[in-house]
C-alpha cells in the first residue's frame, strides 16, 4: 500500500511543505531512510541526519526551523513524535489485521465464539471455552477447558492458556507465554519424598495487560493469581502462584516473582530482579536490574538495587567501593602494624 | 457437581457438625470463601475467620475449640490440612480427567499406543514412540522419533519431547518445557568460527519428576542427561546436556545448571541460582536465591549463598555489613590520618 | 545401522587393529561403551579405561602406545578427536534427516517452497512465506507472514517466526523459540497508564547462527534485531529489540540483552549475565557468569565479573575479600579504640 503526503497530512492534522503527491510504502528510521519511506525528525540531537535523508517524507514539528535545504516533503505537525506513533501503531494494525477461522482448528463444540475473531490454523480451543469479539487466535495456540477470553484479546502463536484462567479485554500476550500451568507446590512426606499439592486456582490477567514471550505465570493454589490492569510483562519472566502484580506495574525479562507475593502499583522491575515470597512491594517501588528482595518493602516510590536489596544510592556507593575492598583490607593490616608499634613504644 | 457434608465426612472419616444435607460445589479459602464453598481451618492464625466465613462447610481439626458461634457446618477430621489436600487433588484429579483420542492428531504407524491414554488434537506421536498406559498427550504437544514414555505421564499442551529421550512413569511435564533439545557444544576452529559438536546422547526422567513450564532440559554429548525419581524442577530452569539431578532434588525457577555438573539427592536450589559445570553437589546442600556456585560442594547438608557463594550465615552477615562499606572506608582514612599524626610526634 | 570397523576406517582415513569385519551400532563413552559400540580415546587421561572398555571399536590416535593388552578393535588416525567429531555428525546427520511433507500441515497458497524440505505435521506457514532448499520445519512450528527462510534452516517442534523475520542459511533454531515478538516498549500516559509503542521492524538471524530452546529475540521497534553471522546463543535467552550480536558471538544460558545493545564479534557471554541497553560492547570481551554490565566496554578482548562489573581479576580478588568484611569491620573498630587510647595519653 502507498500513501502521499498529502493523505497523510490529512490525518495527522499537519501540513506540507514540498511536493504533496509524493508516495511512500515504509516506515524507517531517518538515518537508515531510503526513497519510498517515511520518516520522523522529533529529538534535536537527531536534526543532521534531516538535511541528508533518503526518506521520501519527513513528519517534523511545527516550529522546527531548517539550517539548510531539506530534499524531503515535510509534513509539519503539533508533535512529531506522537504523529509518528499514530503512523505505526496504524502500520501496526494493518500488519496484524486477521480475521476468519483456518482450518484445520479445533472447536468444541461447547465452546462460545464471538464475532469478528481469527482462529488460525491448529488453534485448540477447548470445552466450555469463551472466546470474546475481535479476538485473534494465532496458530498452534491452546485454550484449556472453561477458559473466559475477553474482547479484542490477542494470543499470539503457541501460547497456552490452561483451564479456568481469565483474559479481560484488550490483553496481548506473545508467543509461547504459558498463562495457568501449576504452582510449584510439594509437600515433603515422612519418606523424604515429596507429595504434589493439587492446584486447583486459575490466574486473571485484567483488562490491557500485556505478557511476553515465554513468560510463565502459575494458577494459584486456590483463589487467582492476578496481574491487575495495564501491567507490562517482558519476556521470560516467571510469576508464581498466588502473585498479585499491580495496576500499570512493569516487570523487564527474566526477572522472577515467589509465590504470594503482592507488588503494588505503577512498581517498576527491571531486568532479572528477584522476588523472594510472601513478601508486600509498595506502590511506585524501583528495583534496578538484577536485584534480590528478600523483605518487604513498605516505602512508596523508592528505588533499591543489590542483592541482598538496599536503598539504589547505596548500592552504588558499597559497590563502588567494593572492588577496593583488597586495598582497604591492606591497608588496615598496615595500620594495626604501626599502631602496635605505637603501643609498644 | 455437588458433594453434601455427609458424602464428605464419610470420605474423609470425619464426624459432621451441623447440616448433614448442605452442599458444596467448589474448594476456597476461608477468607474469601462464599456459599456453597468447602474450606479448611489449620492454622490457628487463621481462626478468626472461621466465625464469619460464608462457606458453607469447613473441615476442622478434631480437637479445635469454638470461641463464638460458627454459621458454617463443620467436619471434624485428625488432620485438616491433610484432609484438605486429600479434595484437593480428588477435585483436581476430576478437572484433568482427559481420556480419548481427538482428531486431527499425527500418531506415526510404528507407535506403540497403550491403553486409556488421552492424545489431544494436533499432539505429534513421532515414529517408533511408546506411550504407556493411562498417559496423557494434550494438544500441540511433540513427541520425536523413538521417545519412550511411561504410564500415567502427563504433557501438557506444547511440551516438546526430542527424539530418544525417556521418560518413566507418573512424569509430569508442564506446556511449552522442552526435553532433548542440542546440549551446547561448540569447537572453535582455526578461522574464528565455532563447529557445532553433534549432540547424541539422550535426556532420562525418572518416575514422579514433575518438570515446570518452559523449562529446557538438553540432551547429553554422549550418554544421558539425568532428572533422578522424585527429582521437582520448577518454571524456566536450565539444565543443560550431562547434568544429573540426584533424587527428590528441589530447582526453583530461572536456576541453571551447567554442563556435566552432578547435583546430589535432596538437594534444594531456590530461585535464580547459578551452578558453574563440571561440578559436584553434596546431597542435602541448600542453595538461597541467586547463589552463585562455581567450584564442588563436599559437605553434605549445608546452606549457602551470595556469588561466588560462601556459607550462608558468612553471606547474610558480609552483605549486611556491605553497605556501610563506604562508611568503614572513610573510617579508615580518618584512623590513617590520625596515626600519621601520632607517628610524626 | 551396522557398520565395520573396515568401513569405519576407510571413511576416517584410518588403519584397522584387530578383528576388521567387527560391527558396531552406536557411539559411546569409552568408560560406558558395551559390545556394539564404537568409542575413541583422545584424552590421554582416560588411557586407563582403554584397556577394559567393553567397546567393540575405540578410535586411537596414531601414535598412542599401548600399556597393554587391548580387547577391542582398535582404529589408528591422525587425531582421534576430530575423527570422532565426525562420526557423530555423521550419526546425526542420519538421526535427523527428514524430508518430505506431513500432513495435515498449513502452507499457505501464496508461500514458496524450495526443493527438498521437511515440513512436519501441524507445522504453519503463513502468507508470502519463503522457504529454502533443504530446509526442515518440524511439526507444530510456526512461521507468520512473509518471513523468509534460507536454505538448509532447520527449525525444530513448536519455534515461532513472527511475520517479516529473515533467516538465512544453515540457522538451526531450537523448540520453543521465539524469533520477532513485540519489542517491549510502552509510553507513559499523563493518566499514569502505558500506551503500547507498535513494533514495526523485524529480526535477522544471519547465516550458521544457531539459537537454543525457548530463547526470545524480540523484533526492532523500526529496522532490525540483528544476529550476526556464526553467533551462538543457548537457551533461555532474552535478546530485546534493536540489539545487534556481532559475528561468532557466544551467549550462554539464561543471559540477558537490553535494548538496542551493540554486541561485538567474537564475544563470550557467560549464563544469566546481564547487559543494560544502548551499550557498546568490545570484540572478544568476556563476562563470567552472573556479570551485570551497565556501560559500555571499549577495551577489546578483556575479562569482566560481579554487579556493577569490574575486571575478572578485581572481581576475583575483591569478593574473596567480602566474606571476612565483617571481621575487617570489627578490627577497625578495634583499632580505633586503641587510637583513642593513644591519643588521649
Amino acid at each position: 500500500m502507498q500513501f502521499t503526503a498529502e493523505q497523510i497530512a490529512a490525518l495527522l492534522n499537519g501540513t506540507v511543505e514540498g511536493d504533496p503527491s509524493v508516495a511512500v510504502s515504509q516506515l524507517a528510521k531517518i538515518e537508515e531512510a531510503g526513497p519510498g519511506s517515511l520518516s520522523f525528525l522529533a529529538n534535536p540531537k537527531y536534526e543532521q541526519y534531516l538535511y541528508g535523508t533518503n526518506a521520501s517524507i519527513v513528519i517534523i514539528n511545527k516550529d522546527q526551523l531548517l539550517a539548510s535545504a531539506v530534499k524531503a516533503t515535510l509534513i509539519r505537525v503539533e508533535n512529531a513524535y506522537s504523529a509518528f506513533s499514530v503512523l505505526l501503531e496504524a502500520y501496526n494494525t494493518i500488519k496484524l489485521d486477521k480475521s476468519g477461522i483456518e482450518q484445520p482448528c479445533f472447536i468444541h463444540p461447547s465452546a462460545q465464539i464471538g464475532e469478528n475473531v481469527y482462529i488460525g490454523a491448529f488453534a485448540y480451543i477447548g470445552p466450555g471455552v469463551k472466546l470474546g469479539d475481535k479476538s485473534k487466535v494465532y496458530p498452534n495456540t491452546y485454550i484449556g477447558d472453561n477458559a473466559v477470553i475477553g474482547k479484542n484479546v490477542t494470543l499470539f502463536a503457541g501460547v497456552k492458556v490452561y483451564f479456568d484462567c481469565v483474559l479481560q479485554d484488550n490483553v496481548i500476550v506473545h508467543s509461547g507465554a504459558v498463562i495457568g500451568s501449576d504452582g510449584f507446590g510439594f509437600a515433603p512426606t515422612t519418606d523424604g519424598n515429596y507429595q504434589k499439592i493439587a492446584q486447583i486456582g486459575n490466574v486473571i490477567l485484567e483488562e490491557n495487560v500485556e505478557v511476553g514471550s515465554n513468560t510463565t505465570i502459575d494458577r494459584a493454589t486456590m483463589g487467582s493469581t492476578i496481574i491487575r490492569k495495564g501491567a507490562k510483562i517482558d519476556n521470560l519472566v516467571q510469576i508464581a502462584h498466588n502473585v498479585e502484580v499491580g495496576a500499570n506495574t512493569v516487570i523487564a525479562g527474566q526477572a522472577g516473582v515467589s509465590g504470594s507475593t503482592k507488588i503494588g502499583e505503577n512498581v517498576m522491575i527491571a531486568g532479572q530482579v528477584g522476588l523472594a515470597g510472601h513478601l508486600s512491594i509498595a506502590n511506585g517501588t524501583q528495583l534496578s536490574a538484577k536485584t534480590g528482595v528478600n523483605s518487604s518493602i513498605k516505602e512508596e516510590g523508592k528505588a533499591w538495587g543489590g542483592t541482598p536489596y538496599m536503598p539504589y544510592k547505596d548500592y552504588l556507593r558499597a559497590h563502588s567501593k567494593l572492588r577496593q575492598l583488597p586495598d582497604l583490607d591492606k591497608k588496615v593490616y598496615e595500620l594495626e602494624k604501626i599502631i602496635n608499634e605505637l603501643k609498644n613504644k
